[in-house]
C-alpha cells in the first residue's frame, strides 16, 4: 500500500481529549436543561434522500454534500440542519406522534461553506423544537429554554441577550415601504446583516443587488431607526406599519410573547425586541430568536430559531405548527473558551497505578481492577518508561492527582505507597485499605 | 415547491423517543465504564479524504459512500469505522500525543451493506483503543473492559462469552496445512464464518472459491477440531502447528493474556479461547476478540476488536502498536431489547401542569417555571385539548406520574391540586408548597 498523508480535508477538524472532555460536559449541561423542560430525544440519520433535504429548493443545492455508493442509484445527501429531518419524522408519523411533540436532537450537520477562518463544513447542533402547538406560549417556552440554557452554562444575566423579532412584522414591510412582496426574502437577508454591517453597506445592497426604489430604502431606514430608539414600544411599529394587517398581527403576538416570558420568570434584561433580526432561512413564519453575546468575541448568534408553521406541509400532509431553536455547539464552545469559561482537562482517570517491577506486575494489575470495581477511575501505567522515576515524571506531566506505587518490597509486605502528587505527601497503606485511602485523598 | 414523500432511504432508520431514552441510558453506562478504565474521549469528522479511509485498498471502495459538493474537487468519503480515523489522528499528532493514548470514541459510521433484514447502512459505534503499548497487558485491559461493560449493562456471567483468538496462530496455518501464505486472508475469512455455517459449507468455500488443495482442507479441519475439544489446552496447538515459529509466539502471548486476565479479576467463564474467530478486517496482527451472547438472538458479535500494530504506519510514520475493541451499539440495543433488558420510556418530564383556563394561564406558566427552577422536569400542557377532562386523559395516556391542576378557583385561593396518577390520590396544596409536595410524591 502507498503511504497516505494523515490529513483532514479542508473545513474539517478533530476534537482531541483536552477539548472533548469540557465539550462533553457542556453538552451534558445543555441536555439536562432540555430534559428539565420536558423535551425528549430523537435521532435521525446523517444521510437522507436528497429531495427530502432540499425540497427542490435550488438555493440549498449549492450548499449540500451529495453522497453515493459506486453501484447506487438512490440520490442521497448529508443533512444541513436538524429541522428538516424533524419535519420529515413528523410527517411520516403524523398519526402516532402525540402532539405537541417536544423533541431535542443532538447531531452533526454538513454544509458546503466557503473555506475561511472559523467556518467549518461539519459542525454539531443541539436543537429543541415544539411541534403541534400554535400557541405563543410555545414560542415563549423556547425563549425561556434559551435563557435557562445560557444561565446553566455559566453566563450571567447581562452577558447575553436574546434578540426577538417577528416575520409577520417583517412581511409587512413591503406594504409599508412600497416594494413588491416577492422582494421580501432578499430585503430580509440584507437587513439581517445589520448586526455586522453599517446601514450604508446594507442600503447599498438594497438599492444595488435587490433593486429597491430609493424611497423604499428611506422608509426601511425609518423603520430600523424607530425600532431602535431607546423609548421604542411595539405600538410605534403598529402605527408605522398601519398599512399592513399582517404586521399588526405580529405586534399582537409579540405583546403576548412578552407577557408569557414574564410569567415564565425570564428576566426582562435577558431579551429584547430587535426588528433587524430576520434569520436567513426561508421557512420561518412567526417570531424569530437569536442569542448574542454582549461580552466577548463577535461570533454572531450562538442559539437561534423561530416559528416555522409551513415546513411539515412540504411533505404533503396537513400543516403542523412548529417552533424551536438550535444551539451552535462549536461556536458556543469557542466563545466560552475565549471567555475563560472552559477548563481544559485531558484525563478521566483520577489515579495512576505505576508498573515498573516484573515481580509486582500481577499485584498491580489486580489493584487496578479493584480500584475500578470500587468506582475509582484508574489507569495502569502501560508506557515505555521502565523505572519508577520515569513513570513518576509521566504522572506529574499528565496532571494525575495521585499515584500508587508498589514494587517487589511492597508486594512482599502486602502494602502500597499512595502518593499525593498535588499535596506532595506519601503514605504506606495495607493492600486491603487502598480504596479507602484513595477515596479519602480524592475527597470523595 | 413540489410535495416530497417523507421517506428515509433504504437501509437507514430513525430512533423515536421511546427507543432513544433507553438507548442514551445504555450509552451513558458504557461511557461510564470506559472512563473508569481511564479512556479519554476523541472526536473526528464523519467526512474524511477518501484515500485516508481506504488506504488505496480496492476492497473498501465497494463499501464506501463518497461525498461531493457540486463545485468541489476534493475526494471525500464517509468513514466506515472509527479505527482508521484514530490511526490518522495518532499519525498526525505523533509527537504531541502522550503514549499510551487510551481513547474512546462514539460516532456514526456508514457502509454500503447489501440491503437485508437487520442490516443498516448507517450505524453507531463506541470504540475503546490503547495506542502505543505493545504489552499483552494492554490486550488484557481491552478484554477486561469488554467484560466490565457487559456486566454494567446488566448481562450476568454466563449470558455472554468473549471469544479470543490470535492472528499469529492463524497466520501459522499456511505452514501447517501447506498452502501459500497469500491465501491466508481468504482462508481466514472462510473460517470466520464457522459461528454461522457448518463445517461442510466452509470446506466447500475453501476447496471452491479459495482453491485450497484437499489435503490442506483436511488439516484445517483437524486444527478446528483440536481447538474445540473439551480438554483443549494451548500446548496442543503449539504441538500441532510446530512448523510455524510465529504460531508458537501466538501461543505464548495467549498464555500471558490469560494470566493478565486472571490478575484483572476477569472471571474464567466470561471468556474462552476460540481459534475459529479470525475477524474479517485485514489490519489485525495479534489477539482478536468477539463477544457472543450465549442466550438470546443470534446476532453475531456485539463487541469486538483486536490488536492492529501496522495501521498507523500506513500514514508514513514509524509503526505504533495498538489494540482495541468496538461496541456495535445498534446490534447490542436490539439484543438487549429482545432479552427484555430495555425499559421503553418516552417521557423525560415527571410532572404535567394542566392548562385549561384562560384566567389561570399566567399562574400555570409561572408554576411551570418554578418547578423547573427547582430541578423538577416539568411539562406545561400546550396541546389542543381545551378542557380538564381531555387534558387528564392525555396525561394518563402519556404515562405521566403526576399532574398539577389549577383553574380559576384555585388561582383565587392561592392553591393547586396535585394529582398522583399512579396512586390515584389528589391533594390541595398552597402555591408556596408545591415544589415540596411534588418532590415528596416523586419520592426524591
Amino acid at each position: 500500500m502507498d503511504t497516505v498523508k494523515p490529513e483532514l480535508a479542508g473545513g474539517f477538524r478533530d476534537y482531541l481529549p483536552g477539548e472533548m472532555i469540557p465539550r462533553q460536559r457542556m453538552l451534558e449541561k445543555i441536555k439536562e436543561v432540555f430534559e428539565r423542560f420536558g423535551f425528549v430525544p430523537l435521532d435521525t440519520p446523517g444521510l437522507e434522500r436528497e429531495e427530502v433535504l432540499t425540497g427542490g429548493d435550488p438555493e440549498f443545492k449549492k450548499q449540500i454534500f451529495r453522497a453515493r455508493l459506486s453501484d447506487e442509484d438512490e440520490k442521497l445527501a448529508l443533512r444541513f440542519d436538524l429541522t428538516v429531518p424533524l419535519a420529515r419524522v413528523v410527517a411520516a408519523h403524523q398519526h402516532e406522534l402525540k402532539k405537541p411533540f417536544k423533541r431535542y436532537q443532538f447531531g452533526r450537520v454538513w454544509r458546503g461553506e466557503r473555506q475561511q477562518a472559523g467556518r467549518f463544513r461539519e459542525f454539531t447542533q443541539l436543537d429543541a423544537d415544539i411541534v403541534g402547538s400554535e400557541s405563543v406560549v410555545a414560542d415563549a417556552e423556547i425563549v425561556a429554554l434559551m435563557q435557562a440554557t445560557m444561565r446553566a452554562l455559566g453566563f450571567a444575566e447581562g452577558q447575553f441577550v436574546i434578540r426577538v423579532s417577528h416575520r409577520k412584522i417583517l412581511n409587512g414591510l413591503a406594504a409599508y415601504a412600497g416594494f413588491p412582496e416577492a422582494l421580501t426574502p432578499p430585503v430580509l437577508r440584507a437587513l439581517d446583516k445589520l448586526d455586522k454591517q453599517p446601514w450604508d453597506t446594507v442600503a447599498a445592497e438594497l438599492t444595488g443587488a435587490v433593486q429597491l426604489p430609493v424611497g423604499a430604502v428611506d422608509k426601511l431606514r425609518t423603520f430600523i431607526e424607530v425600532s431602535q430608539m431607546p423609548t421604542f414600544v411595539l405600538d410605534d411599529i403598529r402605527e408605522l406599519l398601519q398599512k399592513s394587517p399582517v404586521a399588526a398581527e405580529g405586534v399582537e403576538e409579540l405583546k403576548e410573547l412578552s407577557k408569557a416570558l414574564e410569567a415564565f420568570g425570564v428576566p426582562r434584561d435577558s431579551w429584547r425586541i430587535d426588528l433587524s433580526v430576520a434569520r436567513g432561512l426561508g421557512y420561518y413564519t412567526g417570531p424569530v430568536f437569536e442569542t448574542a453575546l454582549v461580552v466577548g468575541p463577535q461570533l454572531g448568534s450562538v442559539f437561534s430559531g423561530g416559528r416555522y408553521d409551513g415546513l411539515v406541509a412540504r411533505f404533503g400532509v396537513p400543516p403542523v405548527p412548529a417552533t424551536g431553536a438550535s444551539v451552535g455547539v462549536d461556536r458556543l464552545f469557542v466563545a466560552m473558551r475565549e471567555l475563560g469559561m472552559i477548563k481544559e482537562e485531558s484525563l478521566t482517570a483520577r489515579a495512576l497505578v505505576l508498573n515498573f517491577s516484573d515481580e509486582a506486575r500481577e499485584s498491580n494489575i489486580k489493584l487496578t481492577g479493584i480500584l475500578r470495581e470500587n468506582g475509582i477511575a484508574t489507569e495502569l501505567y502501560l508506557g515505555n518508561e521502565a523505572n519508577l522515576k520515569g513513570q513518576l515524571a509521566y504522572a506529574v506531566s499528565q496532571g494525575y492527582r495521585l499515584c500508587i506505587i508498589a514494587g517487589k518490597d511492597e508486594v512482599e509486605k502486602g502494602v502500597v505507597q499512595v502518593k499525593d502528587l498535588a499535596g506532595r505527601s506519601q503514605e504506606e497503606v495495607p493492600l486491603a485499605l487502598v480504596t479507602a485511602a484513595v477515596t479519602k485523598l480524592l475527597g470523595e
